[in-house]
């Protein structure tokens, strides 16, 4: 299948570098994404191939199939075929589970075997692709959930939704989730210290003999200070547990991408850590994913039976989908229907424009980093061999009062190539943090409009009610149960807004400032460089 | 006649700007080189026209008459013919003098109409050139003197350099011009105090009942401090007569261009009186050419009378050419011609590497210059324009703790914002005076071949007198007084190079200094500006 993508910014090529300029709008053809390095293999309508940075342009497949979600939502997932309930969906899906999913305890360590996460097998973009069955790159250009994916077994078992917001729930003591009203709104209840870990120490380690080999992490929460080990695809098992079970209250941000070359090797496993760190620390913020019992596991499993036991309980949660909303105990006033709906309007609109914003923000960065580590270290080199060429020539004069300024021009020519290496240097020290963290958003960010357009949906059957009530399909006291419902999984929404706030509102505080600071350090340290220069010469 | 131009160095085309990317070594017609701002309009091979910067090309037709001249040096200039000695040379070239240039002290305010100095008239470059028999661009990409470009009378009036090498000098008293022996080696005289001048106030005038318009500057020197007026033409008048006066033994550099297209008129007369500025200091820097007459009347004429007159008696100076060395007292022992020989190959050498290392200095100058101004400037716009945009996003959450974080991104853009146009205004600043001051460097170093050329001619000569004993074409004695006259020859050009380091010592220590300066000022403003942002976020 050829994958479409539409240009998001104008992207001018650098000659020589076998880059492609494309206009915004503009439809590419992805014709390699395993370059790496954020960067994609297109052709554009006129036949031209080159290379664009995949921050500019949004993957068409997804958008594609985004939109069937929208607007026939059982093509994709059953939890929004609502008018359209046919059970016979449910076994669909569960005939497409994969095998291995299913798999017992003895079988975990040959699960996926074809998902090597060593770096070396992983052949690049398209093959990863095919096995995946459509999926796109995690976290990367696209970042929405594998919600709509049709993939994840957890969804076919989720009971309708219908029956959700039909069902009269009563919280259990030990799942109960609940919201409480705070100072900001609903907000989710926060523990009083705040998981975290520290993903590091990646080692290699090999099976089969050897023929199959891996990296390891070490993960260490704040809780036991006992390190768990993990590898890539443990992350990938938890992630889709995760999605299974939270992702119609929480959006569940992407893992970090798992298809690379792996030509810089040691290089990638830094990043792909740092990327897996942040996720994890992400996660460990979130007072309801925190909490939960696959969460817990991963962190805190003694030894690989509890690991296998706990994973295999884990398989078989039946409280995911929706039904993750009748643990819920908002114990506030119901809210009105109409009022949420707006909110959720207001949220849309909110996380769509943020979308756009962080986007922009990757966008000009991509390019300034580009710049600072292409035509303005080059440039600042050549200003600096050209202030030394002039002092070599300079030097040849024969003129007895010549060196003052021969060395000084040396000294203003050495410190301008400095000035290069500064300048090309910087990026990783400012805009690689900033870049990151929006990197993030933007792969939460996407997440937003699955998670909205469940409740979205709710919205709208609450209020087909009355004519259902009519069609005697639900009675009346069923509506106010409906009503009831949708005020708890509002409450919901809201805690997670509240939640995203501020957690956005800390991160971005932190990395502008952080940014700025490597900024103000990155101009005084030049000017004190060129202070240093300029103090080489006689003064006049 | 298709100017050509050979590609000094690499340009890539910025894209939308009209530009045209080409190559180091490339050939290039010249379409149109009245673009004015530094560009020049070109065709390459494959037919492609755009703009190039006319520091990155060299013109070839000058290439060519100065290959001419070098070769076979009676097609241009008499002072050369020395095997080819026919009088009917000095014949012809009289009869190919202008007939202005004759003119009576009444017709002068009519001379050189055509050459209207008042940017309207001038329609570019080709008109310009065709009027001027071949001439290009003063002070521009390449930068000779008109010596080799056949054009002046005066040096058909100059004795063949055989008559002055064979003739036993007696230098007089109020023209002699002395040469000393200083802590560098031989050196002019120089007065106590050195003389300067002021050139401000351009005033427009008009003649003709207001139907032709000019420009006229004030120049005050310091000596009198009484300010006498001049048009560009005057100038030009002025360099014409040192040029013939003076080219043999000094550099002349050109004036600043003629040509320019009148659009933007104020600020080209701006430019032109700042360049003016930097040619007349540089001229009353030099203690032969501020001591000379026509300098002199130049600068201190009392009224339109005195002026006429003294104008007069310049355009007749019979002292002109070689002549000159004639008018060079050393008094100091006579040097070996191997020795001369020897010298002048270094300064040959010395003063054609300097050229390059000019010339790489402009190059970077110019594409640092078009950077900030171009796409560095868009791309700190667009990172302020990122931040303000997320502050605009974030105003829109309606969570109550965004006031602090949304307020600090704003000041964040507008930083970014006032940044961008700091680095467009900073060329202006810092680069203009470095560009101004080498661009000037690389007009006088296209000066030294031609005078050079005339000292190695000599020496050439000297070489064969010898031989022309023998044949009987010159006597022992003349043979000796060759080697005397030479002796006195290679002090001048010592002085004048020693005149020159001395200077460029000066010029190279202040501008690079300057520069330095301003660099500095730059990183730490944008550093406080940083420091002031970053001072807006809440500290964690």
């Amino acid at each position: 299948m050829a994958v479409k993508a539409q240009v998001l910014y104008d992207f001018t090529a650098e000659p020589g570098n076998n880059e492609l300029t494309v206009q915004e709008g503009e439809i590419l053809t992805l014709t390699n994404q395993s370059i790496g390095s954020g960067w994609v293999e297109a052709r554009n309508s006129r036949g031209n191939v080159g290379l664009v940075p995949e921050d500019y342009i949004e993957v068409k497949t997804i958008l594609i199939i985004s939109f069937v979600f929208a607007i026939n939502g059982n093509e994709a997932w059953t939890a929004t075929t609502w008018s359209n309930n046919n059970p016979a969906n449910n076994l669909n899906h569960a005939e497409q589970e994969p095998a291995g999913n299913n798999g017992s305890v003895y079988s975990f360590d040959e699960e996926w075997d074809d998902d090597s996460d060593d770096g070396k097998s992983t052949g690049g973009y398209g093959g990863s692709q095919a096995e995946e069955g459509g999926t796109m790159q995690r976290g990367g250009a696209h970042s929405t959930m594998k919600l709509s994916l049709n993939k994840f077994p957890g969804f076919s078992k989720t009971p309708n939704p219908e029956v959700y917001l039909l069902t009269k729930h009563i919280s259990k003591g030990d799942d109960r989730l609940p919201i409480y009203m705070g100072e900001v709104g609903p907000v989710w209840l926060y523990p009083q210290i705040q998981l975290d870990c520290v993903v590091a120490d990646p080692k290699k380690g090999s099976k089969m003999y050897g023929l199959k080999s891996y990296i390891e992490y070490q993960i260490t929460p704040n809780t036991t200070n006992r390190p768990v080990n993990h590898r890539y695809k443990h992350f990938d098992w938890l992630y889709e547990r995760l999605v299974e079970k939270f992702a119609c209250a929480l959006p569940i941000p992407c893992l970090p991408d798992k298809q690379v070359t792996g030509r810089f090797e040691e290089e990638f496993i830094k990043m792909r850590m740092e990327r897996l760190q942040g996720w994890m620390s992400r996660m460990c913020r979130h007072p309801v994913i925190s909490n939960s019992d696959v969460f817990q596991l991963f962190l805190n499993y003694r030894d690989e039976k509890e690991w296998k036991l706990g994973k295999r309980k884990a398989e078989k949660d039946e409280i995911v989908g929706v039904k993750i909303f009748s643990n819920i105990d908002p114990e506030l006033p119901e809210l009105d229907p109409a009022q949420v709906e707006q909110k959720y309007e207001m949220y849309s609109q909110f996380t769509r424009s943020m979308d756009n914003s962080v986007k922009e923000l990757l966008a000009v960065g991509h390019l300034h980093w580009k710049r600072c580590t292409g035509p303005l270290q080059k440039e600042y080199r050549q200003i600096g061999k050209a202030f030394q060429n002039l002092s070599s020539v300079f030097n040849t004069s024969a003129y007895p009062r010549e060196y003052t300024l021969k060395e000084a021009l040396t000294a203003t020519g050495k410190t301008y190539e400095e000035i290069a290496e500064i300048v090309a240097g910087q990026p990783k020290k400012d805009l690689h943090f900033l870049m990151e963290t929006n990197h993030e958003y933007k792969g939460l960010l996407g997440c937003f409009p699955d998670t909205i357009a469940v409740h979205k949906a709710a919205i709208d059957k609450v209020k087909e009610a009355d004519h259902l009530v009519v069609m005697n399909k639900i009675s009346q006291q069923d509506k106010l149960i409906m009503e009831k419902n949708l005020s708890t999984m509002s409450y919901a929404l809201q805690a997670e807004m509240n939640h995203f706030h501020s957690n956005r509102i800390y991160d971005y505080n932190r990395l502008v400032q952080f940014y700025l600071e490597e900024q103000v350090k990155f101009y005084e340290t030049i000017a004190e460089k060129l202070k240093k220069a300029l103090g080489q010469y006689t003064t006049m």
